[in-house]
């Protein structure tokens, strides 16, 4: 296979020097807000992971000991968790292979907008080889799923995607467990045989599809009206911010591009969200819901909260009043189901060898490595982090903190300990922020009456007391790319350092200085259809309206996982704004 | 459905006023040939149909007389021919349906592109609903599949494509048969199950997803030494335009990008192009061909001419060497059948009923009427003209170019009918042509001996006796997109013109000036990959290599259906240029 020619050459230049190809990118990013550009870095994968707090930079391991066979790494999973890992990745004393029945990392958060064409498919995936050819550590792809992993000795068994026969054993010292989660259907009856999805390329792809058929079919002769309404009644299960997105996009597709092209129709669409609790958009502040429902409402979007659906069938969705048991059923074109996740088949069976089969989700300790094992990390949607409780490590912070060992804490030495403790524990900080104090000396002294700062004096008994309800406030990390990717870039960064660790040991009752995963929100964004975004940012700030949509143009496209996709995203943008979407079929 | 805020209000104005958005498509199409941009109009379709002659405008009937109902026009399919007859058609007298499986026009010939990613599947398709809409004739498009034309009662029988159930009948007062032919397989037995065609968008991206495949299979472990060869070889059936450009494309996305991504497999990877006849690209000047099989010797694609394939298993190919009759097989990974094409089942039918069932292809006359009906016109890919030959029409066109009635033909009576004559009967031309001829008079001077130009004088036995050969160059148009485009805008020019044409019938023995399909053929190229293209251009020009590669672009981007196709064509040649062809497995 060879060729070369002049062209080819030149083009050749540009794939093999990147770093060349951003000046052709137009596209500026300003950089409005600075802490959500901390990291910005051309080129790479930056995708949330700023949140990495290592302040010493880690010790690259180039050379294996002499004899020392390879570390072999094997990491299960294609998506932010695992391709962050892959992609901070920087110690070549490991030989890595990535199983996953994906060849491509999906840039997710895009995925409502590519189910109507505002962006591309192609525009969101990178070939998760492209991702890790540049580095110096040895990684190897096999595109296959695994269907067992054997924790006792050591293996992944996996099999092709293609060909169910083609079957193979993976040898590991570590394993990193970044399988993500299926979709959660509550077992309700009928959703897997008549539900869209929207957590793979594909599902987005089938919407994309689905759409485009509803529209088609209600515009053929011998449709009766009802039948006509059926067909173009979309529901939306789920208020949460992919539901409640999509249902924007949905809105927009049809209100701008396709109401033109099915004049005849149009009249007949209608768009429903169904949510079971009182409001969408619950885990963001009230005034983003609030302004979420005004707008769905303005917009003519259907939306029925406190209603729970209970069964579907091919073309009907039964639904359950929560406050009056009543049930009403919903003819239906096309459903979206997008309730929330669950832990897959294969890591049920693997909880079940380790000991965690009364759990509903795979554990991990604060430093990813997941409970009774000892060289499995599990990471992303797969896992949670089991966090400690404060009281459970009340002595071991007070010693730590009591730098002068007198048995009584005093405010300065509190505060100098103060970073650690909020970082390490995060309940700590959620609790402040409810009682609205604004760090824990205010709860000292609330503790202590009111004495002046400088002389309280707590002893370990007086700090346990004024410590005692803050474990209430203990929160699991949302199921969000925001935290898979600064899981994965922590979980390389100790990789990579693996060495120094064994040398310094981290055990759970140790109270160190770094090392331990802490995660930084930097805010989420709930995208809500005609150019208007809200926006929950750090620190109780809440942004809506039009520019908090250029804010997320501009935080998308600086945190696409290459030059290729962020390019591709941009003059998808415009194509839109310029020529609408397409609505082919294909 | 409502939602309106400045941006979308911009946007819309952009999408109202498609005039507009040419300003933003930067890209300048430079006129090097001035011959194949004559009639470049930005933002209509003029996909090769400058072949259209009338000189007269088309009278547009706006207003049907009154009491007099909209005639009834059922057009089925969406291809070059149906879709070029859409967009020509103006007069608005009358009542458009527009049946078809596929929802949108398909820019086929960059289909080999689309294959491996060079273009992207979404920028070669535009929505028929898009293209008819600014029309003032009242277009209405059903997404169905004709499965019975029933010409006796005037009603084309359909079904959804989505649901079998759904069926529909409608009526017309004339029908045009533009649903192009299916891939023929030659009844070899294996092809249907085990080939992926190239006719559809969806089979190109098939192929695409199969390459990857192939690739991401042979890279699992486990897999023999013969397994990996086999799943890496490529096999291409058929060595004509579509299957060579294949062929073509498949390599450069080899050594362009997959062996960067593969290096461990890129050694196994073989390319065959099987083709029955000694030489590819055979309607194509030998200079072309030699060049194409030389290029691709260099480029270690497996050239095997005079071998046809005669079976086809899951994992082999069986072949037979014309000249010694030596049966071989070829292990395979993935085979691409390109070989030509068969009627539709739905149109033998059809021609069972109207007379025509020992033909192989449906016949027309030169109008374009369907031999046998009166009312049901057919164009493209799914008919072939029945040309008249000049023998049988030999008395009238002698006594048409005899004006004076005088029973013999001066050269300059000759002369005046002379356009008329080659326009009409294209063999004569072709008979020129391969006798080395600049006209007919030179004809006519062979026949009478070396006598004075200006004395030449035949009565019709003599004028019968110079012509008696032509007829032997007789030719079938090419099923390409250039002939159903160029049928498409001269047949909605009949349409445009009907009332006229009724005052004014044409029939075949009459010998006018004007109003039959008289093909221009404005050349044909044959990319050959690594940026090197040989077309054929009119006149026996015969162009090869970069520059041609240059004239390529230049040509499909002027002749893309919209501006929204032609800056998204445009845009993915220069993505592909900076970053490649991407290999993600969607």
């Amino acid at each position: 296979m060879k060729s070369s020619n002049i062209y080819e050459r030149f083009s050749q230049t540009f794939r093999q020097h990147p770093s060349l190809s951003r000046f052709l990118v137009v596209f500026a990013v300003s950089s409005k807000n600075p802490l959500l550009f901390t990291h910005f870095s051309g080129g790479g994968l930056v995708a949330y992971s700023e949140g990495n707090i290592l302040s010493s930079s880690p010790k690259i391991d180039e050379l294996p000991e002499a004899g020392n066979k390879k570390k072999r790494v094997v990491v299960l999973g294609t998506g932010w968790a695992g391709t962050s890992f892959l992609k901070n990745l920087k110690n070549s004393s490991y030989d890595v292979q990535v199983v996953s029945p994906r060849n491509y990392f999906a840039f997710t958060p895009l995925l409502p907008s590519v189910t109507v064409g505002t962006v591309e498919a192609r525009s969101v995936v990178e070939p998760i080889r492209n991702i890790v050819k540049k580095k110096n550590v040895n990684v190897n792809f096999l595109e296959a799923e695994c269907y067992k992993i054997d924790a006792k000795n050591k293996k992944v068994y996996c099999r092709s995607t293609q060909d169910e026969k083609e079957e193979f054993i993976v040898d590991y010292d570590y394993l990193v467990v970044a399988m993500g989660a299926r979709v959660n259907t509550f077992n309700t009856p009928g959703v897997e045989e008549n539900c869209l999805y929207l957590k793979e390329v594909e599902d987005a792809l089938k919407i994309r599809r689905s759409v485009i058929d509803c529209f088609e079919k209600a515009s053929l002769p011998n449709v009766s009206e009802d039948e006509r309404k059926r067909m173009l009644q979309f529901v939306v299960v789920g208020g949460g911010p992919t539901g409640v997105e999509f249902a924007a996009e949905l809105h927009d597709f049809v209100s701008e591009d396709l109401v033109r092209l099915y004049p005849a129709v149009k009249d007949f669409v209608k768009i429903s969200l169904l949510e079971a609790t009182d409001h969408i958009l619950n885990m963001f502040d009230k005034r983003i819901t609030a302004f979420a429902e005004e707008k769905f409402h303005r917009d003519g979007i259907d939306l029925r909260t406190g209603s729970m659906v209970v069964k579907v069938t091919d073309k009907e969705i039964s639904t359950k009043e929560i406050k009056t048991g009543k049930i009403s059923t919903i003819p239906y074109g096309m459903a979206v189901w997008s309730t929330g996740i669950a832990t897959r088949p294969v890591v049920m069976d693997f909880m079940k060898q380790i000991g965690q089969a009364n759990r509903r989700v795979l554990a991990t300790d604060e430093w990813l490595r997941v409970e009774g094992t000892n060289s499995i990390y599990a990471l992303g949607d797969c896992a949670t982090i089991n966090q400690r409780k404060v009281m459970e490590d009340i002595s071991s912070i007070f010693k730590k903190a009591d730098k002068d060992n007198s048995g009584t804490l005093t405010v300065k030495e509190f505060q100098e300990a103060l970073d650690d403790i909020c970082d390490r524990y995060p309940q700590v900080q959620l609790y402040l922020k409810n009682k609205k104090m604004s760090n824990l000396v205010d709860l000292l002294k609330e503790s202590k009456g009111d004495v002046a700062k400088e002389s309280i004096a707590l002893n370990v008994e007086e700090f346990k007391s004024a410590l005692s309800q803050v474990d209430s406030q203990m929160k699991n990390l949302p199921a969000t790319a925001q935290v898979a990717a600064q899981q994965g870039s922590y979980l390389a960064d100790c990789f990579n350092r693996m060495d120094e660790c064994e040398k310094h040991p981290e055990g759970p009752l140790r109270f160190r200085e770094s090392g331990r995963h802490r995660y930084k929100h930097l805010g989420q964004f709930a995208p809500l259809g005609g150019e208007q975004t809200a926006a929950q940012l750090p620190g109780d700030w809440v942004s809506i309206g039009h520019s908090t949509q250029w804010l997320w143009y501009s935080v998308y496209a600086s945190k696409q996982v290459s030059w290729r996709t962020r390019s591709l995203v941009v003059s998808d943008w415009m194509r839109r704004f310029i020529f609408g979407r397409d609505s082919s079929q294909i």
